[in-house]
């Protein structure tokens, strides 16, 4: 007997199915400036694109990064039980209280590099099922997570960075992988917060339960998502769908955050097109999820960390990239001798 | 007949074979904080990665980033006469004057970041001989600019990235690398500021010529540097080796830099270990030249800028790292529960 999709969901998937085109008047007009910029043309690589990126999804031939956002979203996951984490439970409550207070990585890059940051706890004190014996969330509820997510974009962001906390969800993500992807456990775990050989075999055993349990359910996207993810997974794909919508391109970070993009990306892979992938992790099986995506990461540059760590360098790197755009002088303005080919 | 080694070069060579250690406990004291860090241990990659580097070229257990430099070295060369460039040689002087102006893209970069920027001008009136048919440098010219490349480090960086502007000089170290490690011109060669095919052809066989006249006297790789080099390439030289004997993490740019801790590397392969390659190039050997030094960039944009860009870049991701290091909270600060495996 197979699942059929809950109507709770008819909004989300039209969010997904309907998602607008980007701007490619804006994408010209960034690239006629940038043609008049002191270097030779092309010659700042992907820095080139970033702008170009901004440019189409904020649909602004001059874009802007007034107000850009890392966001975190942080759940806690009954397959924890199955000791599949270096950590205990109670560490991604910890670790919320040290985002706030200024402690954690993601504060500090944040702080330093004038990115605001807004954290969502998503019922810590109620971790979802654990997927290797129950459904990890009903699909009502997974519904209202996905809307709760959308809340994100509230501040008007003009670039928004997606990332998590959760102790336990590498687990869900792989579990989120293998059943859109195909493959094992084994194919889509790895070390997380740092599990030794046993933990791993733990994770790739918890992942294959939890995949044969389910195995009826699996039917869609939508409803793996809800039978193997978390809160914070539907919340990262509810705040990207809302970030496509409201004109405001995304920064996914790692292995976790990209498990959000790759339930859209199953439905309609048009729906992703708005997102960069900030870097790839050390997580093992994310250069994996990307290239079932096409997609490569920015920046590569061995983080496994989450809290959105590595979108938020990555947006460092795109602020870099559109103030040279906006800032540069001209080969008119510095009076420098043009290309002579 | 091969050429000795001129007398010149003795202070130089005994500064490459006589480079200083690292220091070890320097970096045991940073590993000892970093575990103390909430994060799980290793996490973040090469962010860590680079703080020991720091700690351990300094000499410091608490690294420093106080008066981070990025130099620019710039030269003209006699090679442009065969055309092998998409710009006019007048574009040195025009950018280096842009450079201090404020309107390249190196600029902005330091003033965004706070990096110190100098410009160190070559004699870009007196082009290099043509390589094609003269040696570059005499060996006392080619010895007295590594020695004022050595000047860079006056100010007391505590990081310097090397970085470089020379209409041709991608000509020129093509020439370099394939002295140094062997291949032809069509090997080493790339579209530097963007030649068409024709160019490209005109290059790889302005640098076979090159290495065809000079065949007996690329006894040494600092003979290589003269025949076949730069004043800018000499003077990185310079800047690389004394930022090793005082103490002074060195970033090196792309191609065109990398040419520079390439000539070091041939002579002793250890000179370098101070190094950092900030990014891999768009130019297409630069991959091939790093990979002759088993060496790899930190970032990898598909830039091929010049200007310190790349490594200016990835002094940004080591200032974020040094801060985070200094900065984060420890599990005790803030009552993080540790690993439990």
């Amino acid at each position: 007997m197979s699942a059929p999709l809950n109507p709770a969901y008819s909004d989300v998937l039209d969010l997904i199915l309907t998602v607008p085109d980007g701007d490619e008047a804006a994408v010209a007009a960034v690239r006629e400036r940038d043609a008049q910029l002191t270097k030779p043309p092309g010659s700042l690589g992907e820095l080139e694109r970033l702008v170009e990126h901004l440019a189409r999804w904020q649909g602004k031939p001059r874009p802007t990064l007034d107000n850009p956002m890392v966001t975190i979203f942080a759940g806690n996951h009954g397959v924890t039980d199955q000791g599949v984490s270096a950590f205990p439970r109670e560490v991604t409550a910890q670790m919320v209280a040290n985002f706030t207070n200024g402690g954690a990585a993601i504060s500090r890059i944040c702080a330093l590099h004038e990115l605001n940051l807004r954290v969502f706890e998503l019922a810590l004190e109620l971790p979802t099922g654990d997927m290797t014996r129950e459904p990890a969330l009903d699909d009502r509820m997974c519904a209202a997570t996905i809307a709760y997510g959308m809340e994100a974009i509230a501040g008007r962001p003009d670039l928004i960075c997606i990332g998590e906390m959760g102790i336990g969800n590498t687990t869900v993500a792989a579990a989120v992988y293998a059943a859109l992807f195909g493959g094992t456990g084994a194919d889509w775990v790895g070390r997380g917060t740092g599990v030794d050989d046993a933990g791993l075999a733990r994770k790739a055993d918890a992942v294959d339960r939890a995949l044969a349990f389910h195995k009826n359910e699996l039917t869609h996207p939508l409803n793996i998502l809800a039978r193997l993810g978390g809160r914070e997974i539907a919340a990262m794909l509810g705040a990207l769908l809302a970030a496509r919508h409201q004109k405001i391109p995304v920064i996914v970070d790692g292995f976790v955050a990209t498990s959000a993009a790759a339930i859209a990306y199953a439905i309609n892979p048009e729906a992703i097109d708005h997102c960069i992938f900030g870097h790839t992790s050390a997580e093992s099986a994310h250069a994996r999820a990307l290239a079932a995506m096409d997609r490569k990461g920015l920046l590569d540059l061995g983080m496994r960390l989450g809290e959105g760590s590595g979108a938020a360098l990555a947006a460092v790197v795109t602020k870099t990239a559109l103030d040279l755009h906006n800032t540069m002088a001209t080969f008119a303005e510095a009076a420098v001798s043009g290309k002579s080919a």
